[in-house]
């Protein structure tokens, strides 16, 4: 049977060439790099060519760029770090209706503390309103963190203008660009943010390496304290090897990024097309054209998203419906929610997420299924024969 | 040239068998396990008998491990995550005067918020007198974090001693096994611990991984919040080939450890007497027999550490001074000043770690070298020559 596995967004296979590069560093090149010896001096190296290799693909410099464990622990190292090092600062922190768990979570976190969490509401395609941010923002603001792309409806948002009103009022800003690093250009300098969270997921990295580009002087509290690692920002024995995936990932992603966002495009435009032109009653979520390339969001009406991924399944086709750390978790999607969608609508959201790997083909046997599936969904579904 | 890798506590070659293990996950099966497809599912059976696995080598049961990306980050959820946990408790904090860092500083971490921290004494062994904590136990104590043993001078605490009292009091005790597990039988019931923390790298694991164990019905602030994942406890998409990489050490340190432990206290017991025999002015450091089998760790008058590891070094010896996290960072080991090791012996400290993988002709290696990179450096020594 054909597989088409398109929840890039969920977890990617790593790439042939980022393993071959890893694979040394588990029993040859083994040492800790912060011993005095010549291997600890060697492998200390290879972490720092890594640093300059993700730093040049979001325009950053070696120095800025903080190895974490994964996307999820520099969104917490963002928050928490700044927060906790601004306490004296203020208690406010605002982040948007959608933004990733890790984010809302580590927000959360602070309102046990008496700090208040403002959630800015986004508009039906899932955008922020700068205007919006701007009067938000108080005197005892310390943080803003608003996502660069939403994973569960591709939105990109207009950071350039939100980070510069944090920029004139002197509140710091962050952005989770885990959606966005791998598959749109990114560059930091142009985004004007303080804080930006990377993961290995949208690059072919392994699993278990993230990266936090910080701006120089920003304060940070460490989240995970220990000894002189990461400057003494992250403490804990550098993951050597997911460190070197992450870095043979981004060197591959700087060199073929162009090309592929141009292809993304390409197969989203006809994925996107044969849907609306096979299945009646879908709505695309998110923004038209301010989105992730790759990224195509629907919600089908009268069918139960879920049911959905497992039909799909059995005919080799991997989706996502909502996010993957929050499909076990809730039935109704809070992305959706804040855009607007009805309940009864949103329940039926699928997400594909593709990668260069994805074919011309793989979209055409998903135009051939999913139409098929939805229609036996649809049989079965009280609500839509009442229709 | 010989080599001799005698820094296993710093950092371990992985095992084959581990690597091998690990391999399909980073391209064959690569799925998130939050995903409610075939896939998901797959991995997350994967990940639950690695779960297992890992209990098993502790006594524990599989709900009770809670995967993190390092010792460091478990040390930290432990310390941290109880302490937030039991705010409205209290604001006092116990742990020993000899402390990894990331126990020490996330303790301190706390100092900036009001809280106590009390720093147990330890004796010229490094062990804590289970009186001295008894006396030191407050009403408003939330937490004693004492460590099984230490990594610099091998000494094995009486942990059960220590959490009985603990348990007596309604105290939460932790301890960081990262220095026993792999090395000698632990069990987490034998113990009586509510916390402890464990790492792959006395394991032949990849680095990146550690575990959490935790009693049940404890109460834990997660420190890294996100999803669903590892119970609501710990956020991020799982490291699964990491974690399958520590299942499957800890499958073969059940099988393996006992045999090993032999081994290494012959190792040790060789290394120990040659040194004696061939070097003056020598202090073995650390508990005589109440410490890790392959650990000898000692103190050479007149010598710099620094400048001995360097010297072995270019004789193919590698072994460490003071602790790896630490040892670009402080010149004087507190550990070694905790145990009452004057300063101007404590400079010559050196550790030799070992695992299955050494010989006894590793240790007659390091005999013939030693006594020759000693006395050369003693010649360069003016402290050495006065005498």
């Amino acid at each position: 049977m054909k597989r088409v596995y398109m929840d890039h967004a969920s977890a990617t296979p790593v790439k042939k060439a980022v393993i071959e590069t890893m694979l040394p560093y588990f029993d040859r090149h083994f040492g800790n790099p912060s011993t005095v010896y010549d291997m600890g001096h060697e492998i200390k190296k290879v972490i720092e060519e890594q640093r300059e290799k993700v730093a040049r693909l979001i325009g950053a410099k070696p120095g800025q760029i903080i190895f974490t464990s994964s996307g999820a622990e520099a969104n917490n190292l963002a928050i928490k770090g700044t927060v906790f090092a601004r306490q004296k600062k203020g208690n406010h922190i605002i982040i948007s209706a959608i933004e990733h768990h890790s984010v809302l979570n580590s927000a959360r976190f602070f309102e046990r503390m008496d700090y208040e969490v403002t959630f800015l509401p986004v508009n039906k395609y899932g955008l922020v309103d700068p205007e919006r941010l701007r009067d938000a923002i108080r005197p005892e603001t310390v943080l803003v963190s608003i996502m660069h792309a939403n994973n569960e409806i591709g939105t990109i948002e207009p950071i350039t203008e939100l980070s510069a009103i944090c920029r004139e009022k002197g509140v710091v800003f962050h952005t989770d660009a885990v959606a966005t690093v791998g598959n749109i250009p990114v560059d930091v300098n142009e985004l004007g943010v303080d804080l930006l969270t990377l993961s290995g997921v949208s690059l072919g990295a392994p699993k278990g390496v993230g990266a936090l580009y910080f701006k120089e002087r920003l304060r940070l509290m460490p989240l995970i304290h220990g000894g002189i690692q990461e400057n003494g920002r992250r403490g804990g024995t550098e993951n050597v090897p997911a460190i070197v995936g992450l870095g043979k990932a981004a060197e591959i992603a700087t060199e073929e990024l162009e090309g592929n966002e141009t292809r993304m495009r390409e197969l989203k435009g006809r994925l996107v097309a044969g849907i609306h032109e096979r299945i009646e009653q879908v709505k695309y979520t998110g923004h038209p054209e301010n989105r992730l390339p790759g990224h195509a969001s629907f919600c089908i009406g009268s069918i139960e998203g879920e049911a959905l991924i497992y039909m799909l399944n059995q005919h080799g086709i991997y989706a996502n419906t909502g996010s993957a750390c929050a499909s076990k978790a809730l039935k109704t999607s809070p992305v959706l929610v804040a855009i607007g969608v009805p309940p009864e609508l949103a329940q039926g959201s699928i997400v594909f997420t593709m990668n260069s790997e994805n074919t011309m083909d793989d979209v055409e046997h998903v135009l051939d299924k999913l139409p098929l599936v939805a229609a036996r969904l649809r049989e079965l579904s009280p609500v839509w024969n009442q229709h």
